[in-house]
């Protein structure tokens, strides 16, 4: 092949793909968190990564039909998944027969949005997904266990500092009912959602914008502004209105409430904030959002909440769930672009054997024992010089080299370097097992 | 939503999707290969599952190209991968000098194949690659890693009675020259390849069509008919030919044949078998494919070889490699269907707490007790009743039920019954701890 036939190596603009010392930090955050999902019940689901668009677009409209990679395969109109949450409810309502209930179910995979590359944003990301969902019922508790398990993600992969901040969406749905705008609910949502970046003021004037009356708006205002302990919170605000969605609301942040403390979730871990909305039209009661309280203007790190009805598009039966998810692949980019990764040796190798003459045979003896005793070892057989060799580990950061020559194998004592001290120790197989360790 | 509007839920054809209980069975398996992986300091790698077009399909022709998914978005020609090897080959191209070579890379991930949905074939599924790329040059040692690694994945996995059979294509490539059948190596290949499924005879026939003399014929049947110990089939066959590719293979068979007894691979899980071929024409070397001797039927379960020239698409760099492939879906539905999966609970859960009247708080308390403890454990929360709760408990297959009521929280002890033997006893938190683990 000519040089001419060479095609410039280059990935799609908009995919991570990390180099593998960073991908062995990623590994071990992912496997951290599906250890969190493991200790707490929840089942393994791997759901394929394509779905028939009939199922995949059976709810959405709008926006998110543009973002969609979609294609035909013969005569099937396919898309990728844009989320875990559509196959979840696809799942449950195929095997509902087949599954205990609550089933708690989670799933770490690759979800794809073909939206335009911008900073920050991913074309393909992992979702680290866990639910819980029930037939016809869905006790509050539920929520408790998927708050209680953020807490837990994030002692696990060492992100600390994070505040969960909790909302119930009957608080303000119930609000709006009582301040007779019900019509105007959705609108009034998504003004209030906007509050902390646009802030109050332009919030007041929209409102005003939408016919509502100047104290309704500061009432709509105050309340989404609301925010501290469960038990400050709730006495503020529960006697406000009382028609039956605010008081389910106060009930069930009131039961939610009981649970986290009742878990052991520290108090200094989350709050209730009134004015958690949530994009997603789908959440009907418990909403929540965690920020690194140190690293506020990374945005929301993980969120989710309940929603009445999973299955709506696909059974007639009520499955009410409660679901949490973390986009770790921007969480993981967003950790090391500021340094805040943990530290993390170039290679796993903690012992290079390196062969000296005609002792491959020995040297590979001494990498098995090494080995079976779990160190994580090799055996250098490439062809370069010894010096190349040294050179080599030295760049990758490995801790021990052993180098093996004729008279080693003879004596059986091996000479073990320090790669960081620059010091050599003459030892037994077994007392390298112990001095690495 | 009235129920007229409910879309049957389905899932494309071709696409494995496993209940939970089995999930963890799969799971288990993948994380065993992992482990294999990187105990033998293979480094992580994640590439996307889409590329572009030009960079997926640059060597490929024919056959292949139908069977991919590819689709455009924008003005962009994209495929999904359809194994890992052409994005190790981007990677490496891309990222060659910030690699340490010989560069060891495992990736475990989902390939896709839109081929004609049959019995065992999948359009979705895992493979588990290992690779080794060297720089300019390779010696046979990593071949060697890569074939003992083999036998290591399939004790992890508890697949055992497993064959690897070898060989290196130079033998069969050096005797066509030997015979002056160059021009024809490609079109006897193929036809040596199929001796196994339609028999000596056939192909006899069919490589005198290829017009080559009976006793040419008979010489390529013949060796390729070879296999047996390093030792034994290497004396047979090592004068045949002289000419330099044949001297070649035979070199590097003694030296993988050397390499494999050091490290300790044994005797009965390899053979040299000088019919093993691939069909792969990027094999340039070693060629190994593994089955289970006590299920020949399955085929052939993990397979791999050396390719010279990994990049040649992609960088004027030669960039030998050698590397295994397991899918492991296939295999698994194998397993599966042929009952050898290992015995695995419907369940993880250990202990259902059962609450009974106002004791949440307390078996929250416990729960948390016994999670710290390494008992995976969870509060049944849900509102059903007692009766049903343990009937599901039963069912679910979870081998301990904890119920928590009023007396319990007052004196300690809690009431612990054995879902299968059916005894009960009362226990304090520790010795509940120390009689389940």
């Amino acid at each position: 092949m000519t040089q001419s036939n060479i095609i410039i190596p280059r990935k799609l603009s908009g995919f991570m793909e990390l180099p593998p010392h960073k991908q062995m930090i990623f590994d071990d955050m992912m496997d951290k968190i599906k250890e969190v999902f493991k200790k707490n019940a929840f089942l393994p689901l791997d759901t394929p990564v394509l779905e028939l668009s009939e199922i995949l677009l059976a709810k959405s409209g709008g926006d998110i039909d543009k973002e969609i990679y979609r294609f035909n395969k013969g005569d099937t109109d396919i898309c990728m998944r844009y989320d875990l949450t559509v196959p979840l409810a696809r799942f449950v309502a195929m095997e509902k027969d087949n599954l205990s209930f609550p089933f708690k179910r989670f799933q770490i995979g690759k979800v794809y949005r073909g939206e335009k590359a911008q900073k920050g944003r991913f074309r393909e990301f992992y979702q680290c997904d866990a639910d819980i969902i029930g037939m016809e019922q869905l006790p509050i508790p539920a929520d408790g266990e998927c708050i209680n398990m953020i807490s837990e993600i994030f002692k696990a992969i060492k992100v600390d500092n994070i505040l969960i901040q909790i909302s119930n969406r009957n608080i303000l749905f119930g609000l709006c009912q009582a301040l007779d705008l019900q019509e105007k609910t959705e609108d009034i949502l998504i003004l209030l959602d906007k509050m902390p970046k646009i802030g109050k003021e332009k919030v007041f004037a929209s409102l005003l914008d939408l016919q509502i009356s100047e104290d309704k708006a500061n009432m709509l205002i105050n309340v989404a502004g609301t925010k501290g302990t469960f038990e400050d919170v709730l006495a503020k605000v529960k006697d406000l209105c009382d028609n039956q969605t605010y008081t389910k609301g106060i009930q069930d942040l009131e039961s939610l409430g009981k649970y986290l403390q009742a878990c052991g979730l520290e108090k200094d871990r989350y709050i209730l904030d009134l004015g958690i909305i949530r994009g997603h039209n789908y959440y009907t009661g418990t909403v929540f959002e965690t920020i690194m309280t140190t690293h506020p203007e990374f945005g929301v790190i993980c969120a989710g909440g309940r929603y009445d009805n999973l299955t709506q598009y696909f059974s007639d039966k009520k499955m009410p769930g409660v679901g949490l998810s973390v986009g770790l692949t921007r969480l993981f980019d967003l950790l090391d672009k500021n340094n805040l990764l943990p530290e993390y040796p170039l290679s796993p190798v903690k012992v290079e054997i390196i062969p000296l003459g005609d002792t491959l045979e020995y040297c590979l003896q001494v990498e098995r024992f090494l080995k079976n005793n779990g160190i994580i070892c090799e055996t250098n057989w490439d062809e370069r010089s010894f010096k190349g060799k040294m050179k080599d580990a030295n760049k990758r950061q490995i801790p021990y080299v052993c180098v093996i020559g004729e008279s080693e194998v003879e004596s059986g004592k091996l000479a073990l370097k320090d790669m960081i001290s620059g010091t050599q120790q003459s030892l037994s197989k077994e007392e390298i097992v112990k001095l690495v360790k």
